[in-house]
């Protein structure tokens, strides 16, 4: 284990978060409220922190994918407990294990909440809120990558880490510029959203953070009604960009940068993509028809809720737990299935649930046919045998965490829908879940432990599992 | 496809269910019910079906893996319909749909009943369901293979397919042989169960049913309540005879015939699920505590109902729904883990959820050290990586139907606890899941193409998915 690389990287992180939480102290000061101090507080401990441990650049700057997958995983952690602190400092959460649930619920786009009333905390305290949800969506480690000067190959292993998908490849030669294009889409199709919320006459600070929330398919609102007591108008613009965020980027690269439309439309996950999400919206039009006083509030509301679940935002505009239960099932599957790869959504990914349904359907025309060996196509290229192993494995290792962190979680004695959706909604970066765990309720309930378990499925949701693992193997730190 | 096989294989099966539809006969004749009409027309209608179709032997007698996968489906589906005939006839279960559910659900030893009252029946209809778990236990096409002269590799795809397991072996040569071993051992181990309950005082009618519920890890019982109104010895009795009927027969086999005790205790599957067995009843005597009038009724109804859902034969004693949170999240647990390959249980099978849990150790393993290349061990021995990949695709596949039929059955509007146990008690061949379907309750509720999907997990349960996927794929009829 190269301790010398990661201790100087985490520096690196620190110093960074430093520098996003100057954001949230600027807004303190613009409205005048007192808790700029426990900002200032923060941004001094998290600076001189980051800087003392990364004053020594270390010798040999290669590591090992594990060792990236070990940063990556300690990088959230460290970041997740500063973050904290001025929740902690200004008493708007003054447990530090709720403050530390809700940044790593922040930073890994989930949304799941323990705040009872949000409309309580201060100016600032939101806005750092929904600014967890901007950089965890695209990634800090991705971010450093952009901003920073640094050689290596083994650089290639910490963007690995943080972006999800079965398969990770840049866009460009260079990695560093790889970096760059992502944060540049990331920037300007925020800004593209923010322009346009405010353009519908919705308040600056509400389109600010809400454009966060939506970015980084985060979910945290800053009104107890979450998304609900805006107009319908605005409830489809945010539909639509929530839509937006969980496409791959490659597909905005393509179409920007890249001046290949042909590439672009030959993605097929977002083609799959886009066919759930119209066929769900349907479906739930239909089935919850009754619950909706016309069919354009059935169809703003099954088109919100749909997009919010799917590309894992989480945000509401109605409880759906009084849905019906084959428009809650359709919910459900949608929390499992998540957004594309290459975006800032979570779940399993669309692109690994097609490529599962391709290796079955491959499986059992083997069997019709056994003489016929067929590769899996996505995309019109040839499917490596390394990316669907890849696929196979993760979905073995992700069953596994569910399972074992529902049976944890059940020790509390809530019902089963409460511990099952639970554990659905954090491992799959949503928010809310249902029962108690509804969009009506929110997570403070839980004891200690089990909410640790739910940040550790918050982790290991966003960083794709093995990070989380790796960091809690022995064998990871066992130097031969 | 070779239909002429098809049709003979079909045929032959007939006539052999016709031939153990005299024993409810029998049964009727001796209790001097009316019903043996019913038989006797069931028995005729089988009988010359069976034979009128198999008259002509065809002439290519060897066929591929398809077709013996097509013919085990169809084979089971014919079987079931003929076996439903005598509860229509009789007037036990007027409704065609319902005796065929029931029917279905004896014959993949899965036990859900559509009776609310099954007092009510005739001894001969009682006994047909029961015998019905000890036929499908077993399988009806390795009974047909060791009973009758048939010559051809190609019958080794009828064992294949009805034989649960990721690997299915001979224990000798010859596939005749190997078939007659396990109809013999699975007859002695049921004759030695049978003598040992009538030993302890159980009237000799229930007996003989409970033998055949266990045997074949059905769970019908003759009972409302079950096998609640037995003693506490007798109830023991039953739970060690249910996990030994959950445990691989090759092991009886090394035992007895093989000499082989090596080999016996070398078996990891059984080591496994012992372990859980033990670990699962301790955690739930904790767990549930205060539910039980003492430790020792706390260890026989933990015992029991461990034993029952884990073999997935699904008899009850006591009413689980009402058990606190963890404990049912244990029990949903071993709904799906199931009992060992190559016994009469059902469920995903201990070897597999191992073969999981080594394939993702190895490759976590693989990530901390790149360059150690290791393979998956079980028993001692290497697995092969067609073993592997057979376990995965089996779970993508598993995976797929399962959230197909829960998303099916939602649409009927019970509760998401209701609509994920009864998909889960099926196609694992369990019985009784939670809520509306608990050990209390019944499947009668369901509307028609709700029952129509359970039977297909059933069927795809019991027949390890392929034979009814098959059945169903459009390719498989297609010639070309």
């Amino acid at each position: 284990m190269n301790h010398k690389s990661i201790i100087y990287i985490l520096g690196k992180i620190l110093q960074i978060e430093a520098l996003f939480l100057m954001l949230p102290l600027i807004v303190s000061i613009i409205y005048r409220e007192d808790d700029f101090i426990s900002f200032l507080i923060t941004i001094a401990a998290t600076g001189i922190i980051g800087t003392v441990i990364s004053l020594k650049k270390p010798p040999k700057s290669s590591f090992y994918a594990r060792e990236g997958f070990v940063m990556v995983a300690l990088g959230w952690l460290v970041m997740s407990v500063m973050g904290a602190l001025p929740f902690v400092i200004n008493g708007d959460i003054p447990d530090f294990t709720d403050a530390f649930f809700e940044t790593v619920s922040g930073f890994t786009t989930t949304g799941s909440s323990i705040l009872t009333d949000v409309e309580h905390l201060s100016h600032a305290s939101l806005f750092w809120r929904s600014l967890t949800h901007w950089i965890g969506g695209m990634g800090v480690f991705v971010f450093m990558l952009a901003i920073m000067p640094m050689t290596g190959a083994s650089n290639m292993h910490l963007m690995r880490s943080e972006s999800p998908g079965p398969e990770v490849g840049k866009l460009v030669p260079r990695l560093r510029d790889t970096a760059k294009i992502l944060y540049r889409l990331y920037f300007a199709l925020s800004v593209l959203m923010l322009i346009i919320l405010v353009a519908t006459g919705m308040d600056g600070f509400d389109a600010v953070t809400i454009t966060f929330g939506t970015a980084g398919t985060g979910g945290f609102a800053i009104k107890n009604t979450s998304i609900a007591s805006y107009t319908a108008c605005q409830q489809i613009i945010i539909s639509v960009f929530m839509i937006l965020f969980g496409i791959n980027f490659n597909f905005f690269y393509f179409l920007t940068f890249g001046k290949s439309l042909m590439e672009a439309f030959r993605m097929e996950e977002i083609r799959v993509y886009l066919l759930i999400i119209a066929g769900s919206v349907a479906a739930i039009m239909i089935n919850a028809g009754s619950m909706f006083t016309s069919v354009f509030d059935g169809f703003v509301k099954s088109l919100f809720q749909v997009s919010s679940i799917i590309t894992t935002t989480g945000f509401g505009t109605t409880d759906f737990d009084l849905w019906p239960s084959f428009s809650k099932s359709i919910l459900v599957c949608l929390m499992f299935i998540g957004a594309c790869a290459g975006s800032t959504g979570g779940g399993i990914k669309v692109s690994r649930i097609t490529i599962l349904f391709k290796v079955f359907h491959k499986e059992l025309a083997h069997f019709i046919h056994p003489r016929l060996v067929r590769n899996i196509h996505m995309n019109g290229r040839v499917l490596k045998d390394e990316t669907v192993d890849g696929v196979k494995v993760y979905m073995g290792a992700y069953l596994i965490i569910f399972v074992i962190s529902v049976l944890f979680i059940s020790i509390e004695g809530h019902d089963p829908v409460t511990n099952f959706t639970a554990v659905a909604a954090t491992m799959n970066n949503i928010g809310p879940g249902l029962a108690k765990v509804g969009p009506a309720c929110n997570f403070s309930f839980f004891s200690a432990p089990s909410k640790y378990v739910l940040m550790f499925d918050m982790l290991a949701g966003r960083l794709e599992l093995y990070p989380m693992l790796l960091l809690f193997a022995p064998t990871t730190w066992r130097d031969k």
